[in-house]
């Protein structure tokens, strides 16, 4: 008799955390092994309601479109599990006859994971579970980095070039760009590429750095003054000198967190009433994480050999880790995965190195030795001609 | 002996602006009758300052990524030209040998170049004028539309198709998106595609029409209620019943506008205190004109064929002129280009059709029977699977 298995999304989306479901589907489909295949709707809560999604028999051709679907095709969420839920959750698991169960999430859902297989263990079940990573902020510890993490980053560098390229050309304002990053610079720091690419004066401000607005408004002025337009890229949870966000929405998620917003807008506010200079503030926002055109095509493929490696292993007869990747950069970039315990990544989070900070707000070459691969290295070539 | 051309932008740039420039140097290069080709670096100020780039002998290879560099290639500007400026101008023009000038922008560069026309026919100069349509908010009268507006439209379809996900497969907040458009509705139109691509709850916002703020929260509230996300477009030059902008950034661009902004989070924010719910602003801003990945392909190969064709309508002996579109949309879409004298489109606007804004939020077939056409048809199906 075969298998069922279960999988769930829990957080926000990337751009490619589809094709993870896409591998974890096909894969299934792919062992001969799986009975049924159930999505939970809307992550946590849909275990939790026994609200499951029975993608079985859903026809090949509509898998293949998670390719280039955005967001969570089968639902996400931000309830964090108390104690009181996992019995909860493992009954929903019984009842469905769940032997295989994969939760594709950040460091929050790891813990999620990790939970419920000890619990699992304790009362003797017989279930298998996978985490399958995902963050857009590249945050988990042990995996070389995470899927979704390249495509924020492509996303981050391209739209960064973009909009140097528009400062630039039509140079009557600073423009501050905010990209998503609470305490994580990853996604930020790709930003620097367009520094590359479009020779622009870039400046990128991280979360992992205070920063000080009064020196960070004296160079806004000295580079504005070279008179060829500026762009000032800020992470959405930059602090300030005292330690405190520059901004934020005054809202608290469902984790507990405060959720950052608005940095850009307070800084182009700066920009103005203190330089005197025209300036705007842009916030693709939710789109850093939601738009497919901007896609890596690596990220993209990893994404879905996790997804695929996840339900190898679980029905291998593995349990209690997470899958990871481990990435070879020499002499050309290459990719292999392997399992690692969920206790080791759940709750941690993997800080961007404070040393690829040059001056306050330049990346280092180390930075992109590491992150191009992931964003691809198909970056275009600009017909640059007023230089 | 050959002629002389310059080509010059005006304004803000589109994704397609430089295609247009591909077009006027890879015709002119093409016609055997062509000496020098000039672009006025940052547009009307190059001029002023006889700052022109030497484009004649640009390797062909670099022409070519004009095709995908985003913003103006040979820089732009705001600087709306006074009665004292036109003899400055025409002394440059002379200086160079210039014989043909070619001016790429919306109706405030076709009064420009209407005024340079006439006052070189005024003086006896053999100086051929045409203008060359270039403008995001597709307000120009007389052609069909303009190149720029296709990319921008299918920015705003895909960009909102993707948060209308996000925010349905992550049901937490109420996502608001601010696009570009002062007085002109037709790109945020283009965001109602969304509700056909994804299914969601999509609610769209022109200039065209006050909003009543308290009937807005009303439907807000009922369609959140529905529980899969909801998504509100805002054009960032919404005004309310008073006739005021509903937020403003307090900037007054070199036209004398002021610059809208701020719209979405002004919204968003009275989603989160007048209703209580979780809501955020997202506001890419430039990038709607700048991003290059969404570009449309038919609004690529119009912006370089205007180019094209205005290079070829000089070299014929017009002047006085912009080069027009023309569109057939049944039984399938094609185009052709025709003259029309610039002085019927110098500074007139052309405003979205309120008959096309059904309920005050809901965008008519009739504007995608003719829109859709220029943002593409190769719109991606996306697999939902939590439907």
């Amino acid at each position: 008799m075969g298998k069922n298995i279960l999988v769930a999304h829990g957080g926000g989306p990337t751009a490619v955390i589809n094709c993870s479901l896409q591998g974890v589907v096909e894969a299934a489909r792919a062992s001969g092994s799986v009975d049924k295949i159930y999505a939970a709707r809307f992550g946590a809560e849909g275990i939790l309601a026994g609200d499951l999604i029975d993608l079985t028999d859903v026809p090949a051709e509509t898998i293949t479109r998670l390719h280039h679907t955005p967001a969570s095709a089968i639902g996400s969420c931000r309830r964090k599990l108390t104690d009181a839920d996992y019995p909860t959750v493992l009954g929903a698991l019984e009842k469905f006859g769940i032997d295989c169960f994969f939760y594709n999430g950040g460091n929050d859902s790891m813990d999620t994971c990790n939970k419920v297989n000890e619990l699992a263990k304790t009362e003797g079940l017989d279930l298998r579970v996978i985490g399958i990573p995902k963050t857009m902020d590249n945050d988990l510890e042990v995996t070389d980095h995470c899927p979704g993490f390249g495509s924020a980053a492509r996303y981050a560098a391209m739209s960064a070039a973009e909009l140097a390229l528009d400062a630039s050309g039509l140079p009557i304002h600073v423009v501050v760009l905010e990209l998503m990053g609470r305490n994580a610079g990853w996604v930020t720091a790709a930003s620097a590429m367009a520094a590359r690419l479009t020779g622009c004066e870039v400046m990128t401000y991280l979360p992992e750095l205070p920063v000080d607005t009064d020196k960070m408004l004296g160079e806004v002025e000295r580079r504005y003054a070279k008179g060829r337009g500026l762009l000032v890229a800020v992470s959405e949870g930059i602090r300030g000198l005292d330690g405190k966000p520059l901004a934020d929405t005054g809202i608290v998620d469902g984790f507990g967190h405060t959720v950052p917003g608005g940095t850009a807008q307070h800084i182009s506010d700066l920009i103005i009433q203190k330089l005197g200079l025209k300036s705007r503030a842009e916030k693709p926002g939710l789109l850093g994480r939601a738009s497919i055109p901007y896609v890596s095509e690596i990220d993209r493929e990893e994404a879905y050999a996790v997804g695929k490696f996840a339900v190898e292993a679980a029905l291998a007869g593995e349990s209690g880790y997470m899958a990871a990747i481990k990435a070879e950069r020499s002499p050309s970039y290459s990719s292999s995965l392997f399992l690692t315990p969920l206790a080791g990544v759940a709750n941690a989070e993997k800080k961007f190195p404070t040393e690829w900070i040059v001056d306050g707000n330049a990346i280092s070459d180390k930075f992109f030795d590491y992150a191009l691969p992931l964003m691809g290295d198909d970056f275009p070539q600009y017909a640059l001609l007023r230089k």
